[in-house]
């Protein structure tokens, strides 16, 4: 990573992004925000000429892109393009597009992904020095598009861009719940967009292998209910993820969490009992014996195949939460680390991990391993991937900042766990380069980047682009752009259009929100569902499932909480507007205020009106706590004299988690009460 | 087919789904209606220790089916099963469901499809021959769960069915608009949830050939945009076909819509020309020549390739279309006919058809096409497509009559073609055995049943479900379900209930309305838009694509009119309600047509605060005369004087086509008009 120079140009975009009253004011949605960004007069229209130039059309992943640039133009516009298709550099005179680039680019860390854009009133020009740039051109382009009653178009601007880490990644974990091709597919889709270039495939965990071995076919026959990839459809998404410009690393998770390699292999067990995929969710004991030659054999033909399958350099073993519990109760275990003089399972894992080392090394391919694998023996061409943090009693990335110190390659999840259900502020703040780290440029350049991990306990492919998206969008932006570019506020403002647009790429997010609610209204009308649905949120920190036993493999995923979604759109909306209300006394926030509590004091009779079924009795509590609270509130905003334990005993309704979820009015609701308090005089506390 | 028999217990059936008033009412959703069917009392309750055994775990279509069985039971009611998969019937004492079968089903014609479903206060059984059979039994148990606040349970009932025809299809053209895996995939489980058994793969036509050729993949890579399946994927689909009991019959198109083929290999042409992916819809010359021994030399190799991924006995040439002019146009073609005593371009088909015949002999498939390969020398062991009608010029299905006269197995698509955006009571009205047809039980025999067809000029992945969904329901039913079955009114409130629980199964056809009404308004509220989008409908019988140049292949299809359906929900409704208001003077019916002309009335209003754009603009003519219909019919409706011009000048624009859809009231107004009129004795001409 080279350091990072901020262009002047910078500034010049956030003087346009900041100022609302300037003139020829200008606020795109760009997200991620690029590196530099300048308006110009004028604007380009789009219209049915609209044509396209590339270099060379004969180039995969730039056919792949302009195709679908003019598919999602057409749609989006709704013009009738009488150019479905780009043309070679020769065969057209005045392209309205003309794309440049000098070479294919290399999936590999540190490759050139800039691209330089240059919209004028009649053409538009993408330079770039990869194929890799003309994508990111284009996805930049596509997010431009602006209109008025008369038509489509996109300002004049130049654009120079590039990202601040090479390494953008998603996680998927798809053993816990498997997520088939076309859940990938339309999530590598959204990725491109937002300009991540990694894809980390969780391939194998305790509940379930989920790749076809040809080696040793009991591990996908034994090990996965019959839900995992073939080797085809691995095939299949690696060039799917390529022609984006997207990497594929794949994880086998070893020798921990290995329940499912072990329900296929006991003989590689640490402790001879039986072994059936888990269903539940948590740390288990089952791993692997790593004194046993056997595991070694298994593991020679496994990486093998999958270094055929794979092509990029990097390899995840994971490596994680292994508590060695089947080490220590085991005698064969225990006398062959004194043999070795392993002194801890510390030891014993490293020497483990070594010698996956060097089986990877041998197909060509570096190892990577969550932080855990960062043991004092473990050499430096390895990855750690930092993963723990407050959650797991530690201070937030600390493995980060010891890996690169210890002279380590490293990339941060931790901050990034979207399935925490925390608010996409949370994670974009988390800067990949801790602020408070002393590190010198050398160590920061250690520093590839970050990934976005999506867990996959509680999501099935009906809800998990609402688990991964938008807010990873927000992440992409922080691994992007400069790092000065943190406004919450404006970050959500652009979030939600790029929410919107990422339904054109097939993402699920939205609509299948109503999927689920229709589901529990059987086919009545969702309306009442719907407004209630907009103000909660699924519960946070892996308090939805206490101990990892309430939902298990095949519990219900398509309840309320499942419809509902971190950063509850009229919650946060509302939120804002209070805000303004109890800082600036604004009346037009009050006013807005007053429109969605009078909803909201209406919709239990709406509710009630559906015939009701047990999934609906559930969740009533809530909408009762809904319409409450909106009455006090209309109450407090319009000045009428409340008892003080009216208003408690409200607050402590609405605190309460109901049917896996809560309403996100709490932190407005208590501003609120103490505003209506200071202004009334009166002594309340609240807890 | 063997004749039908009406069993008594059909009786019991009709009264219990006619008789509103009577006791113990029970009024089921069940599409395809069974053939027989009884209530009895108690009803199973559904709880968390539900359990199923089966004859034999190993079963694998079986188990696919049970394992989904339990998923969609769990996420249907939200109720957190203990069990999440069957046991084996050894494994178990006391199950809730009991499920017994024979044999694996061989996918063929005239198998054992039957099933028999007994349901107690405190067990359930299936009985089926094969697991074919299971798997209907499966799906007849998901349509009768029913609700009350308490819970979950099924009503007591005895059910027998088998179907009517032993051919239940669907056609998919993937050739005009190719429709990735998993289109393919979730069709063919919403085939299987309405017992379906015929899945017709229409691979090749003019805008593109879609398969992966081994032997000559100049076809999958010079004539397909890069948009086809791989042999893997073909497999994949196949496996999954045959996991729910469903045939795939492959079709390429020959020897006409040819031109993809020819793109490829233009030697084989009948005129010497050049060839490109054709971008429009219609009927071309492009044709193969079939006195050039390299067409019969590719196409051995090509169905040979074929053969080996298609299991099905029957293959599709498809042999429709070819209007000859090029032939015509060819000394060559015209030397050879003369020499080979061809007299007619008929004959020279015939000469075609007949060599192919043999090369599908060879490899043990018999050779299906649309009815024009039915010529006097074609060999009876052909089976004929039946597709002409009044569309072009013929009687509906004439040439079923003639095929079964002539002795040739026979299959109806006249009737059943999806994308004429018909109502589906047209189709369901549509029997496979034309009633005015005097055939002989043997003649009759010989209609193996029907296809819906979906040609794909103007569908895209996003807009093909709501084309296919929920009217090929209806045409489910009308293979399945006995011929006395076809009350419309009951269809069409069955068909309402079968529609939301396609959504189960991922059909896309509701959520991904309100996706491209999203677009539309650039992410405005739809209100307005859902609003008017629920009384529209797309343009019929190919009235949307004048000359099938307005739209090409990558033409914008999201537009307002991909966002209608045939059979416009509101539209219906009201249509209903004016049949009860105008035939009863229901006064209820008034009430409701009242409430809904107010919501129309005023929907233009909202509308118009939408921040404008060119697509919106298109269709705010449709939003105007909405709300002019609406104002006069209130008038009508409450006795209001009304001029006559004025109706007449409302009545002149309903009718008018918009943005290529139309207003589906036009004839519930026209109804009101006259009854109006009569009532107030005013003289009054609608034209």
């Amino acid at each position: 990573m080279k350091t990072i120079k901020i262009f002047p140009l910078l500034i010049i975009f956030f003087l346009a992004t900041s100022c609302k009253s300037q003139k020829n004011h200008f606020r795109h949605n760009l997200m991620p925000v690029p590196r530099s960004f300048k308006i110009e007069k004028n604007k380009f229209v789009i219209d049915e000429n609209f044509s396209i130039s590339v270099t060379d059309k004969a180039n995969r992943r730039v056919n792949v892109a302009t195709t679908k640039f003019l598919r999602r133009l057409s749609d989006r516009t709704g013009i009738f393009l009488k150019n479905g298709f780009a043309y070679n550099k020769n065969e057209i005179n005045q392209p309205d597009l003309k794309i440049k680039f000098n070479r294919p680019g290399k999936l590999e860390i540190n490759e050139n992904e800039s691209y330089h854009l240059k919209i004028e009133k009649n053409k538009i020009s993408i330079d770039a020095e990869t194929d890799i740039g003309v994508i990111y051109a284009l996805e930049t382009l596509l997010q431009l598009i602006d209109y008025d009653e008369n038509g489509y178009f996109i300002q004049a601007a130049v654009i120079d861009d590039r990202p601040r880490f090479t390494w953008r990644g998603l996680m998927i974990d798809v053993a816990r719940h498997f997520q088939p091709v076309e859940v990938i597919k339309r999530n590598l889709d959204a990725m491109a967009a937002v300009k991540m270039n990694v894809f980390h495939w969780h391939l194998s965990d305790d509940q379930g292998f989920r790749m076809e071995s040809k080696t040793h076919p009991e591990l996908h026959l034994l090990a996965s209910d019959g839900r995992y990839y073939t080797q085809d459809q691995i095939k299949e998404v690696v060039q799917y993820a390529s022609d984006r410009g997207i990497r594929v690393v794949p994880e086998i998770d070893v020798p921990g969490h290995a329940t499912a390699i072990l329900t296929a292999f006991p003989e590689l067990a640490s402790r001879n009992r039986k072994y059936m995929l888990e269903r539940n969710a948590g740390i288990f004991n089952p791993t692997l014996d790593p004194t046993n030659e056997k595991t070694y054999r298994i593991l020679v033909d496994l990486f093998g195949e999958m270094a055929a399958l794979f092509p990029d350099k990097y390899f995840h073993i994971g490596g994680d939460e292994n508590e060695g519990k089947d080490w220590d109760a085991s005698i064969k275990i225990q006398l062959f680390m004194k043999q070795h003089a392993l002194h801890s399972n510390h030891e014993l894992q490293t020497y483990f991990n070594i010698k996956l080392q060097k089986i990877l090394s041998g197909y060509g391919k570096k190892l990577m391993g969550w932080e855990e694998i960062m043991t004092p023996k473990m050499p430096k061409t390895a990855l750690i991937h930092s993963w723990k943090g407050v959650n797991e009693g530690l201070p937030a990335g600390q493995s980060l900042i010891n890996a690169v110190k210890n002279g380590y390659q490293t990339i941060l999840s931790n901050g990034y766990y979207i399935d925490l259900m925390l608010p996409a502020s949370s994670h974009y703040l988390v800067d990949p380069i801790p602020e408070h780290a002393r590190l010198t440029a050398i160590q920061k350049a250690r520093i590839l980047g970050g990934e976005a991990t999506m867990w996959s306990e509680l999501v099935t492919p009906l809800s998990i682009d609402s688990r991964i998206w938008p807010r990873t969008a927000a992440i992409a932006e922080r691994f992007w752009s400069p790092k000065e570019v943190r406004n919450v506020r404006d970050m959500y403002r652009r979030l939600e259009e790029t929410s919107f647009r990422l339904e054109e790429l097939g993402i699920m997010h939205i609509r299948n929100k109503d999927v689920i609610l229709r589901k529990l209204a059987n086919n009545q009308s969702v309306d009442a569902l719907e407004d209630l649905s907009d103000v909660c949120e699924p519960l946070k920190i892996y308090t939805r499932n206490k101990g990892g036993t309430e939902y298990q493999s095949f519990s219900p995923f398509s309840l309320f909480a499942d419809a509902c979604t971190a950063d509850a759109p009229d919650a946060l909306r509302f939120s804002n507007l209070t805000n303004d209300y109890v800082a600036q006394a604004n009346a037009s926030a009050k006013k807005q205020m007053l429109k969605m509590l009078k909803k909201w004091s209406k919709n239990h009779e709406i509710f009630r009106q559906l015939k009701q079924n047990p999934m609906l009795k559930d969740i009533e509590p809530l909408s009762v706590c809904l319409s409450d609270f909106s009455s006090i509130t209309m109450k407090m905003l319009n000045g009428k004299k409340l008892d003080i334990s009216e208003i408690n005993q409200a607050y402590q309704h609405i605190k309460k988690q109901v049917a896996d979820v809560e309403l996100a009015l709490v932190k407005p609701f208590k501003k609120l009460i103490k505003n209506y308090a200071r202004k009334n005089k009166l002594k309340i506390k609240l807890n």
